[in-house]
C-alpha cells in the first residue's frame, strides 16, 4: 500500500476497490425502491437513501463475496438487500426514538409523517425480503431471516433496558448486536456463503462482521462522551440527555461509590439534568476507569475481527478490511 | 350437511374440522412469541394474540391444504407464518391510524406505546420470516414475500388514496388487495404449494383466497354504511368520520350531480362534517344506487371465489370454503 493509500480512509478504498458493484447495487437499488401504485413509497426512501450514507453494509457484502473469489450476480442482490433492511430500520428508528435528523437531513417522519416512515419501511422489508428469494438460496434466507429477528429483538430489548441501571454487560451487548452487529455479521456471512466457501471461512466472515459491528458501536458510544477530540460528526451527550444505558455509563455505574450512583439514578433513571451534569458525569466516566475500560473492549472486539480474517484468503479486500476494524478503534485516542 | 350444520357459521365449522391442527398452530405461535431477552414482546404479542381473532387467515391456510391431501407439518408452520404476518400488520395498523380499540380491547399502541407496537411488529414480522424459512420451499418464500410487498404498498397507498375523491376503483381494488385480499389469497395458495398438486390448483386455491378477500371487504365497507340492520360490531359511520374513501362512496361520487359532489367534497375532502352529513350520506349513497351496485359487486367476488374451488378435489373442507364465500356476502341483505 502506498503513503497515498494509508492516508484515506479504509471505507473510501473499499468503495473504489468495489466501485463498479457499488454502482450495480445502486441501480437495483432506485429499480426496486420505486413503487407502481404508491409514489410516497420512492419518495421518502429516495430521501433516505440519496442522502448518502456510507452504504458500510452492502460494501460488507461485495467485499466478502469478491475476496471469496464469487463471479455471480447475487452479491449484488445482496447487497441491495442488507442495504434495504438498513434503510427500514432507520424509518422505524426514527419513528421510535421521535428523532428529527438523519445524514444532516430531517428525518422522513418530520417531513411526512410516523404513518409514511413506518408503512414504507416495512414496504421496503419486503423488498429486501423478495431480493434473497431471487438468489434461491435458502442458507441466505435462513441466516437474513435470523438477523432480522435479532434486530427486532434488540430493538425491544433496548426500549425496556434505556434508562435503565439495572442493564448489564449481557444485555447491552445484545442491544448491540440488534443495533449494529446483528445485520453487519449477515452481511459479510451472506457474502461468503454464496461463494461456495469452506463453511469455516463463511463463519470466518460471520465472526469478522460480528466483531466488527460490536467494536464499532462501542466506540460510538464512547465519542458520544468525547473521548475523540476530531471532528466526528456528533454531538456529545446526546447519549447522556438521551438517558441512554451504554457501555461506560454500566461501567462507572458499576464502580461507583453510594454518591456516584446517586447522581447516576438522578440523571439517567429519574431523567433530572441540572446544568454542568455532563460535566460531572465526564468527569465520573474518566476518574472510575470506565473510559479506559470500554476502550479496551472496543479494541479487543477490532483485534477479535482482524484474527477471524486470517481464515480468508490474502486478498487486497481482505486487507481492506482489516484496516477497517482498525480504523473503528482508531477513532478512540 | 344437517340442518344443525347449516345453521353454524361457516368458519365455525372449519375451526371444528380443523381443530387438531388449530392447536398445533396455537402451540406453536406461543413458542414463538416468545423472547428469551425481551419480555415486552409477548406481552403485546399475546394481548392481541389471546383477545382471540377469528383466526381466519390460518385456517384458510390449513383448509387448502388439508382439502390437497397433504400430511405433513408443515401446514402448521405456515398457518402461524400467515397469523404473524397479519398480526404484524395490527400492530402496525393500529399505530398508522391512531387508533385506541381492537377486539373489543384497548389497542397495543395505547396500553404500551407506538415504540412497542412498530418494533414488536417488525419482531413478528422477522418470526414469520424464520416459520416459512423452515419449510425449505422457495415457491413458498416467493408468494409470502410477494404478499408482504403488496400488503406494505396497499397501506402506503392507502394512506395517499384516503380522503380523495379522485380515487378510482383500480386504486381501491389495490388498497383492498393490500388491506385484505393478499394475505387471504398467499394463505391459500401455500397450503396448495406444499402438497405439490398441480400448478392449476395451486392458482385456483390463490384465485379463491384473492376473490374472497375482496368480497369480504367490500361487505365490510358497505357494512360501516350500515347495510345490514344485523349486530355487525361495527359502529356505522366509522369509514366516513374517518373520510376514507371506500366503493360505495366512489360510485356515489361518480354517479353524483354537482350539489351531491360538492357535500361529498365538504364531508371526505375538507373533512368539514355537521350534525346530519351521516344521515344525508346514506341518503346518497342509497339514492345513487351506489350501496345495491357495490353489494352485487361483492356478490360477483364471492361467486368468482366459488367458482375457483370447482378446480380442486370434492372435499367436506371444500364445501365450508364454499359456503364461507356465500356467507361473507350473505351479511348484506
Amino acid at each position: 500500500m502506498s503513503l497515498d493509500d494509508a492516508a484515506r480512509k479504509p471505507h473510501d478504498r473499499l468503495a473504489e476497490a468495489l466501485a463498479e458493484d457499488m454502482a450495480a447495487v445502486n441501480v437495483l437499488i432506485r429499480e426496486r425502491m420505486a413503487s407502481r401504485h404508491a409514489p410516497r413509497i420512492p419518495e421518502v426512501t429516495a430521501h433516505l437513501v440519496e442522502a448518502g450514507g456510507k452504504r458500510l453494509r452492502p460494501m460488507l457484502t461485495l467485499a466478502a463475496a469478491r475476496l471469496c473469489g464469487y463471479r455471480g450476480k447475487h452479491h449484488v442482490s445482496l447487497a441491495a438487500t442488507v442495504e434495504f433492511i438498513h434503510t427500514a430500520t432507520l424509518l422505524h428508528d426514527d419513528v421510535v426514538d421521535e428523532s428529527t435528523r438523519r445524514r444532516g437531513r430531517p428525518t422522513a417522519n418530520l417531513l411526512w409523517d410516523n404513518k409514511s416512515s413506518v408503512l414504507v419501511g416495512d414496504y421496503l422489508f419486503a423488498r429486501s425480503f423478495q431480493l434473497m428469494v431471487e438468489t434461491g438460496s435458502l442458507r441466505v434466507l435462513d441466516i437474513l431471516a435470523n438477523a432480522s429477528a435479532t434486530i427486532a429483538e434488540g430493538e425491544v430489548l433496548q426500549l425496556t433496558a434505556a434508562q435503565d441501571l439495572k442493564t448489564d454487560e449481557a444485555v447491552y451487548l445484545q442491544v448491540v448486536r440488534g443495533k449494529t452487529a446483528a445485520l453487519f455479521a449477515a452481511a459479510c456471512e451472506v457474502g461468503g456463503e454464496i461463494s461456495g466457501v469452506a463453511p469455516a471461512q463463511v463463519q470466518a466472515l460471520r465472526d469478522y462482521g460480528d466483531a466488527l459491528g460490536i467494536a464499532f458501536q462501542i466506540a460510538d458510544d464512547l465519542l458520544d462522551y468525547g473521548i475523540s477530540t476530531g471532528d466526528i460528526g456528533k454531538n456529545v451527550g446526546d447519549d447522556f440527555r438521551e438517558r441512554k444505558v451504554t457501555l461506560p455509563v454500566i461501567r462507572a455505574y458499576a464502580a461507583g461509590d453510594a454518591e456516584s450512583r446517586a447522581f447516576w439514578s438522578r440523571v439517567i433513571e429519574a431523567g433530572e439534568q441540572r446544568e454542568g451534569d455532563l460535566e460531572t458525569a465526564l468527569a465520573l466516566l474518566a476518574r472510575s476507569g470506565a473510559m479506559d475500560q470500554s476502550s479496551a473492549t472496543a479494541r479487543a472486539w477490532a483485534e477479535k475481527a482482524r484474527n477471524a480474517l486470517q481464515l480468508l484468503p490474502a486478498h487486497p479486500l481482505r486487507d481492506m478490511l482489516d484496516d477497517l476494524a482498525s480504523y473503528v478503534v482508531a477513532r478512540l485516542n
